[in-house]
């Protein structure tokens, strides 16, 4: 088979590989094989994660299919930055209710823009007729040992977060009518939401400075807990710095009825969706931590400490606690 | 998180998680971080190939569970085996419509049970709500240059496939009501079609044996065709000789109109779901093939040769060809 994509029904759907045909570039066998061939690279350990994109759950019928593409990578290589890995390779398994080449078109070309951006050789797949669903398995590599992960957390350590909070669920809220967005900042918002930015520059420099990072899937602060409770401590975050990390300004929004002042601090401590990285490191590497966001050109801000005690304290600008819960929305609840 | 498999939704689908959790073996990092980790061994080559179900177009909505879990991995674990490749680790991506402890818990016991007699360690992965939908990557090696292709043949090389060829089928046809078999016969072609065995042992022995490999998944003819097209060859096949690869007896089958005397040959060319290899060797190395086979305890059946002239004709016993077209099926159509 000449085709990226191996299908699994006969016929038309065999049609979609053409898609997502590429020439094989660093894969020792790319395609049309029953599986793809890459050669490790001696010393790296390979990092490996899926993530499944199911329509009505994870996007809107109507998304914009070449922001889907980049989207359904994105998520993926968030995944890969959070642990400080490079990208290599990524498989796509695609079911589609039915071929429609003015869907398949810009869904391939936003995905493989952002693969080629990353290096991210598109190696295999499959396709199958079915409701809409995109699973992508991405593979990278990181040097024996330096891979960042969840568990390594201190008391001490500075949290930082990249890039800026909240306003993906922003738009979520826009987009579902519970709040209204002057049009400018909903096309920001909206930006965010449907073509996230992984900060897979940012992951790798931090290799060796950072001691715990995750990436901000579903919020925050819960994502901040996944690291605390594989770091076996607890955390204070200043939410009078977290506000600030929302792009979209607050005149820019007319929400109504119970969201009102919460929005904001909800959506940037829990909204969902950001794909930022959420990151600790000792306080002697104040400044590695600024150099290695200056070289991958990703702003980082600190937002808490980690501490001993545990669970999760937020405090204001003056230090005082702040008692107000912010749970995780579910995504599409 | 102290699970294998991330939810990308939050609440209840995390306890999804609980079914597939188990200790980490070889992995460096398995479960509950950004990414698992693995570790190549050095001078291997990674293969790695996805495969995704979807209910009513690779499976009956109430095929039995453990089975299902045996054959999502399976028909990844023979893409493997039908590259040479040893299995290391695989991920699941499941999007399931609700929580079912009763269709989960059995899911995962076939899975796991498949994935444990393979040493092919469940990772990591994705839980989602939606549509059934099951999406497997799976990662294996194979010494660097000996790896089993499609593009191998050459002129001369006997054509082999293993195990039974046609019981799939001839299941579905019994099970969709167009043919009857006796209890016993259906429950056998049953056990081939919902829980096929990857032949991972025989690829893994036909490495620097076989020129050429690919697994049965479409149908005999249909997959012998990526030989020929991906080598440059023809193919001459023996259908007095393949006509015997199926394992229920003609005698068991009551068939109806249009198939009666094409039906087992039309089975067992182009049946689909068989998942045995099908592969060529230079005649000096039938000893080397038969030991091969009997070392990993599975029986193959040399069934015609690579021909120079491009195609692929049918003979029957005399050297006759026969004109008779066997179009492989859509699985569901």
């Amino acid at each position: 088979m000449d085709a990226v994509i191996r299908s699994n029904t006969m016929g038309e759907f065999d049609l979609i590989a053409h898609y997502f045909t590429r020439p094989v570039q660093r894969a020792a066998l790319g395609v049309g094989d029953d599986c793809a061939l890459l050669v490790p690279t001696p010393g790296m350990q390979l990092a490996v994660s899926s993530d499944m994109l199911v329509e009505g759950r994870h996007f809107f019928a109507n998304t914009n299919p070449e922001r889907l593409g980049h989207k359904a990578l994105a998520v993926n290589l968030s995944d890969l930055a959070a642990c400080g890995a490079r990208p290599l390779a990524c498989t796509l398994a695609l079911s589609l209710p039915c071929i429609d080449a003015a869907w398949l078109d810009p869904f391939a070309r936003g995905l493989l823009a952002l693969a080629d951006a990353h290096g991210c050789e598109l190696i295999g797949g499959d396709t199958t007729q079915g409701p809409l669903n995109i699973c992508i398995t991405v593979l990278g590599e990181v040097p024996a040992g330096q891979a960042l992960l969840r568990s390594g957390a201190r008391v001490g350590d500075d949290i930082y977060a990249s890039g800026t909070l909240g306003d993906a669920r922003l738009a979520l809220e826009a987009l579902q009518g519970r709040i209204t967005l002057a049009a400018p900042a909903l096309a920001s918002a909206r930006q965010r939401l449907e073509a996230p930015t992984p900060r897979v520059a940012l992951g790798q420099a931090l290799r060796a400075i950072a001691r715990s990072a995750i990436d901000v899937s579903d919020g925050l602060l819960g994502d901040l807990g996944h690291i605390l409770r594989a770091s076996g401590v607890g955390a204070c975050v200043d939410i009078s710095k977290t506000i600030n990390l929302i792009a979209v300004s607050a005149e820019d929004i007319k929400a109504t009825g119970q969201f009102g002042t919460e929005l904001l601090p909800q959506c940037t401590l829990a909204g969902g969706d950001d794909y930022e990285l959420l990151f600790t490191a000792a306080p002697t590497q104040r400044s590695a931590v600024a150099a290695a966001a200056q070289a991958s050109n990703t702003p980082v801000a600190r937002i808490g400490q980690i501490e001993a005690a545990p669970g999760l304290r937020l405090i204001n600008a003056h230090g005082q606690q702040v008692v107000q819960r912010y749970a995780s929305f579910d995504h599409f609840a």
